[in-house]
């Protein structure tokens, strides 16, 4: 990377659970707080991230996630995947970190740019209108190669 | 990165479902349309999508993915995968992408590079001859360094 | 990348099951063996690899992971993450790969830099003591985009 050149992170989000949302969130708005340039590519599963009806709702499930330490034969239970949302929303609020929407709307605030992918859009059939309206525009694979010349890029 | 120097993509592939077996050969695709040099490199589940005997048969799983909206109780009954699967296939022909095999030798006949990963070779006792003949070779991870060098790394 | 600058590798370790966390320590093994700078962040569940009381006993579940072959149905049986993580314990140690504290202290002993995350520690209620000693200091996400520049950054 050129010194003289102004640093650029290129974020894709392609998961919805809730716990895989917040790194991308949280590394945006940490380098956009250091002067660094930040785009946010939302694709397959990370669509839900910027989906109006589901950006509010995002979930987090024990299955399948060893690190939660919870018997695979409990974590099927109903009511488990709430639970598991409702103490980890808690925990983020203690931390003083918003919700979601408020998160990518504080992101957008300070010049970070969010994408939505055209393909994944395509396939889960999704227009610009069914987004969250800080989404800037919706971008093919090739445009994204483009925003993200010159930038580390980080998969989530 | 050097404006003088080529472009070059690293992509780490290391999972081996559907849905996280498509970014990779998109973002490999559309940077070689860029005129990006692409290296892909296989490693652990991710082995699956070049392995001659799996690679037709990537399946995607509604569990533990809150994305999918299925309940857990559910998820786990005989034939969701199965199902889940055959919809992503349809979705996937739809938006008239290929399935693996074809997509990866379109990335090969482009001029993307692809690339075994050793040790979990190793490990799933595999040998190049279990693998997609586009493979070009398979390469430990200090080959795999060199090969980077200069290049935007993205882990999926 | 500039050729008269240090090559500079940024691990995001965000996984704690057993198979995604060896990726991150074979690349950052790699890295220093071909004198690359390596720094190793570890947030969310990647904790549990330098948390003293879980790293030496991370598992692997077969459950949402179609890679692993197993019906869903057998997959939530007792005992069928204990029996998955025993198999793929053996599989690394025929490869001669050391177990993961072992590992980790190889790659501090090489100069690797291992660094915990803040905001997930504190999610977690965990303070440095209950680290594994190799790890350096705890850093705030705008501390780690500091130590980043100019890397190539990997998030796993």
């Amino acid at each position: 990377m050129n010194e003289e050149k102004q640093r650029k992170l290129a974020i894709i989000c392609s998961k919805g659970s809730l716990d895989m949302a917040y790194p991308g969130m949280v590394l945006a708005n940490a380098a956009l707080m250091s002067g660094i340039e930040v785009h946010m590519f939302f694709t397959f599963w990370g669509l839900d991230m910027i989906t109006e009806r589901k950006m509010d709702h995002l979930k987090i499930t024990p299955l399948g996630n060893p690190s939660m330490g919870m018997p695979n034969l409990l974590s099927i239970l109903p009511g488990m995947t709430a639970m598991a949302t409702s103490m980890m929303k808690k925990e983020i609020a203690k931390l003083d970190f918003p919700p979601v929407r408020e998160f990518l709307q504080m992101i957008v605030d300070a010049g970070g740019h969010l994408y939505g992918c055209k393909m994944s859009m395509d396939m889960m059939k999704l227009t610009k209108d069914d987004l969250f309206p800080g989404v800037e525009r919706v971008l093919g694979a090739m445009e994204f190669m483009e925003i993200s010349e010159g930038a580390q890029i980080i998969f989530i």
